[in-house]
């Protein structure tokens, strides 16, 4: 499986994906999930895959090769000819389809599906996220709930409910993020490290990337520090027994014992 | 959807169920998830129950009848004959399997399925819990990770790998149980207060129970705390990007963008 997530905030984008792709237990491998794709200076995406790997890559080679064609035929619609971000997601979500579709022979009608997060931005527009469907349509991130996940979305999602703020700065939304990424590794063997940061200013057309490895001291001290404190907030709470609002009732649905015999 | 959770230590067991049903999201209900039965003095049974709730109803309901009907018939295998806890499992598994098929015309072969976690002590055995799929067999909780977890498991998940350790004391241990829980209903709609909480001390035969509604000071104050603390945490771990342990690597695989036009 995967994890990727992202996250909207005053200043910029933050996205966050973990590398370890599997096809079984046995057949671990290591990918990147997180491309840069910047056709000119004046626009920069970034394109976050979870799903099948094979349509990802396809989708990815589709997209470069749209690029190239469109160098000598401007009518071709492509990521450096769309005026906006949702039509970026709309013409990825077509590409998509386009491949799962190609596989159905031999993949069947549901097979080979491919979900993406496809970020950036277009000069003159506002810098976004989106999250497109295998079926080729997309969302938007929520004006409350200003983030994004893919994959194995669940382990996760608690503390980006939290702490996942529409005011956080970068620095801030980049520590929730790998929050977030650690607790589903740690509950999860099929998400994994090294991760992938990329973080973008607002205006910048620039990302700003990094690679986390497994043996980071910064990974190392986050999961102690997730320990320390979840263990103190458990410490902090009262017992729950002894507390004199929680009620006693019976249980009406079970049986009377009968006499010891 | 439902979370119910078991957990088992040194002192006893400890049980947490939440108490939401849903038939889509405009049919809501509550339930009691967590069951004690107890056919006789020196043995105590605690059910847990996730997935179809008529399924899991009916085979309350067989259960019970089997307990009255054992009283005059003393070779038919009932909760008041099976001699361990791991046979009790066998004899649920049955009666849930036995239910699934005999509405198989109505659900189909894989529809009405439910999942169960069975705890409790047998006199001359040691307590334990025990997760019964619904084909009929069980799995014991291993001795790391002495819980277990039925229905919505991902999002609490990582609390329970963190915090609940196989020497955590009782009060402790439903306290990690309490924020698996708040952590699950936090992040999923289909899980919900009131929730049904059971302690069991080896060799009571008798089960603790409690029901911690909605409004329950505790789970105010265990939401501010959880909060506290994972905002606390983000806080103290040192901000990513000024690392110097954290690699720049090059997006090799993305297309060098063309020169400006």
């Amino acid at each position: 499986m995967t994890y990727c997530l992202a996250m909207r905030l005053p200043e910029g984008l933050v996205f966050l994906s973990d590398t370890r792709t599997n096809a079984g237990v046995d057949n671990i491998g290591m990918y990147r999930k997180l491309h840069r794709l910047q056709p000119a200076p004046d626009r920069l995406f970034v394109l976050q895959s979870a799903g099948n790997l094979a349509t990802t890559q396809e989708v990815l080679d589709r997209i470069r090769r749209d690029l190239r064609l469109g160098e000598d035929d401007p009518s071709l619609e492509t990521l450096a000819t769309v005026g906006e971000l949702w039509e970026a997601a709309l013409y990825i979500g077509r590409l998509s389809l386009e491949t799962t579709k190609s596989h159905s022979d031999g993949l069947g009608e549901s097979g080979g599906k491919a979900t993406f997060i496809l970020g950036g931005q277009i000069a003159g527009t506002a810098p976004d996220i989106l999250l497109i469907y295998p079926e080729g349509n997309y969302i938007r991130a929520s004006e409350s709930r200003p983030f994004l996940q893919i994959g194995e979305t669940k382990y996760g999602k608690f503390l980006l409910e939290v702490a996942g703020t529409t005011q956080s700065t970068l620095p801030i939304a980049v520590k929730v993020a790998l929050g977030s990424m650690v607790t589903t590794a740690r509950a999860n063997l099929s998400v994994g490290p090294p991760y992938d940061l990329g973080i973008y200013r607002t205006d910048s057309y620039h990302l700003d990337d990094h690679r986390i490895t497994d043996d980071s001291p910064v990974l190392t001290r986050l999961e102690q520090l997730w320990r320390q404190h979840i263990l103190a907030a458990i410490d902090d709470l009262p017992t729950v027994t002894d507390s004199t609002e929680t009620l006693r009732i019976p249980f009406a649905d079970t049986p009377v014992p009968p006499p010891p015999r």
